[in-house]
């Protein structure tokens, strides 16, 4: 009687979990500052002052009628439109409110997206490794599949040859992740512009457009000289889905939107169909006092300091011990290669060794590697520095 | 290409927003007081104080990093503990956190649960009219049917019989929404308990447990000496959908609940299923600012008065003029027969002749009826009947 896919997705072990409760049990035994847990993509940086300044204005100024009511189901039009200024202003494109639909985070987005672009079985969205293991779940919404291109090992750009053999007839979307969770690579310009290339050939060749579907929570978590493309820019088929989890530390909050330019193959009936697709997943008119806050707080920039220290230290660390690791330029993940070669086996022992927690990259679609998340004290990548020491020592060639 | 269900969704007219629109363009032209809103359910009455002051408590005292980072998937341990002990003070339940999953609002928590309990083409939800719209997107969600019972004129309780009939092999569960939008109807204890005999006596026929979906966001707005039955009492496989929208004067923040209680028929197994269904639709770690300020604010008690105070002058105001309604006990609708016994055609007249903006019973399942949404102004109320007068003496009988 019930439904088998989501008694399995609802009892799946998950890995990342187990090893933050490891981690948890572990501080109990050992202490909290023995236990070195980069796991999570939690943010360790707080949000911008300016955020909890205007919760407080709007909570004293305005009606909490108002404040606390519904918003019509796409968010309000001045959130929409603030947010709009935001992209005109930076990128190269003439968005407007009513491209935009907010959600309650960026997964709602991703989903509704996905449902939006399903109507066979057969249909299937393209997903380039290392990818989010939730792209299994969220790309099937809609009932259809999820086809994976290998990932492009040791630079993890992408492999245009594997692109190509992957996007097929069926082939609705080509999802891109970047600055990307786990690698932390930025896709060049020259890498996005390529892409574009093969879509265009290939929608023609199908007869029917195949959108990229832009994921880009990590957009603005950028180091050093690096720049992150705004897809539209080199792709008019693209459908950009945000959420300010990373750039304003609001993980929590589930405030995102999904963008849908008007010059997108069918852009308005696009824009309909994900509307749709959130009404039946119940992610309509997402939490008004955030969206008041977005709205205020759109030109907030992250102060990145903290983790641009961090991943300095961790990768300058980790590569000077003989560790192998693309340097990350965006979001806060460092995806390094397993000294043994064997991810599973390496996170096991540098968690019972060690209280070293990390991902395998098996669940990322990368076996071999594995996923730091240094949104951590600069501190416990400091003291975790002989553990790593002694497990390459241990375990490598 | 596109989705056309999801195309299907996102275009359809709401006979509720365009009155609603239609609402904010008259009011440019013959002002706002003279507009008389009762389309939408938007609760008219703020926030109890203990709500912004616990965001701006918790805002001033918590860690930035905390309070807007991710919750555990089903919600803060805290916050359920604490919706726990306010169900098992307030009623005959040992109610545990681990039985409650948080959502972002009511509609996933009611989206998420079809999803778990379909698993065929032709399982079906039966609703009972008049009920609230978009169940019939809702119990769809998961692919499955809904099947309705005729409303039960003019008491708007529940045609025992019609019910019985409607109940079928597929039935996987029963939706039961008291007090009821439209209705404003409380369900006697009486009723629920004939219902709950129906359904064993079903359930054991057709070899399978048939649910009690309990649908309350209504429950702590109910009037005078009225009672709502807390359904789980009397009905062990029934699974509740909550959220503060209403009683709390939050519907713009998006915080419920799912109960499942582990008395329920394969209750563990049914709330995994859930969880794994809230994981697909991006239902999960709900907006952690309002999950705390809703633990602390659990045990706070809507203001009613003013609410109390519309029911009656609408109710008396209308009775008197000879309008038929059953006098609602509980939520902020009042449901009337449409004087002419045409509720689209009385719903139009009346916009376009008294700017008074009703909603007509066809939506509902309950066609020539009318539902008013009582949550507005008391002025509204008095204002509007003299429109209410002139509408009766033309269309009544």
């Amino acid at each position: 009687m019930l439904n088998q896919k989501y008694y399995g997705y609802g009892t799946a072990p998950s890995v990342i979990r187990e090893l933050f409760a490891y981690g948890l049990e572990q501080a109990k035994i050992v202490g909290k500052d023995k236990v070195y847990d980069y796991s999570l993509g939690n943010p360790s940086i707080p949000a911008p002052a300016k955020v909890n300044d205007t919760i407080k204005k709007l909570v004293d100024e305005e009606s909490s009628i108002l404040l606390h009511g519904y918003s019509m189901a796409p968010g309000f039009e001045s959130t929409r439109e603030a947010i709009a200024a935001n992209l005109r202003k930076r990128f190269n494109t003439n968005a407007k409110a009513s491209e935009l639909f907010m959600t309650c985070g960026c997964a709602p987005a991703l989903i509704s997206v996905a449902c939006a672009l399903t109507s066979e079985p057969d249909d299937n969205f393209v997903v380039i490794a290392p990818y989010f293991p939730e792209y299994n779940v969220f790309f099937k919404a809609g009932g259809g599949k999820v086809r994976r291109v290998a990932p492009d090992i040791p630079d993890f750009q992408i492999n245009l040859e594997a692109l190509e053999e992957t996007v097929n007839h069926d082939t609705v979307a080509v999802v891109i992740n970047s600055p990307n969770n786990p690698s932390g690579v930025i896709y060049t310009k020259e890498t996005l512009e390529k892409i574009a290339a093969v879509l265009k050939k290939k929608s023609v060749k199908y007869g029917h457009p195949i959108y990229i579907v832009a994921d880009e929570p990590y957009r603005e978590l950028v180091y050093g000289d690096a720049k992150v493309t705004f897809i539209p820019e080199v792709y008019d088929d693209t459908i950009v889905c945000y959420s300010w989890s990373k750039s304003l530390s609001l993980p929590g909050e589930r405030i995102g939107y999904v963008y849908v330019p008007e010059k997108c193959a069918n852009g308005q009936a696009l824009y309909a169909t994900i509307a749709g697709a959130a009404r039946e997943i119940g992610s309509v008119c997402p939490p008004t006092l955030i969206q008041r806050v977005v709205e205020e707080c759109v030109d907030c920039e992250p102060d990145l300091l903290a983790y641009d220290e961090n991943r300095n230290d961790l990768y300058n660390g980790l590569t000077e011990m003989g560790y192998e690791c693309a340097k990350p330029d965006g979001a806060f993940y460092l995806f390094m290669k397993a000294p043994n070669g064997d991810d599973m086996a390496f996170s096991e022992a540098a968690k019972l060794e060690e209280n070293i927690l990390i991902v395998p990259g098996t669940g990322f679609g990368c076996p071999g590697y594995i996923r730091l998340a240094y949104c951590v004290s600069n501190k416990t990548i400091k003291d975790s520095m002989p553990g790593f020491k002694r497990l390459i020592e241990k375990y490598g060639k």
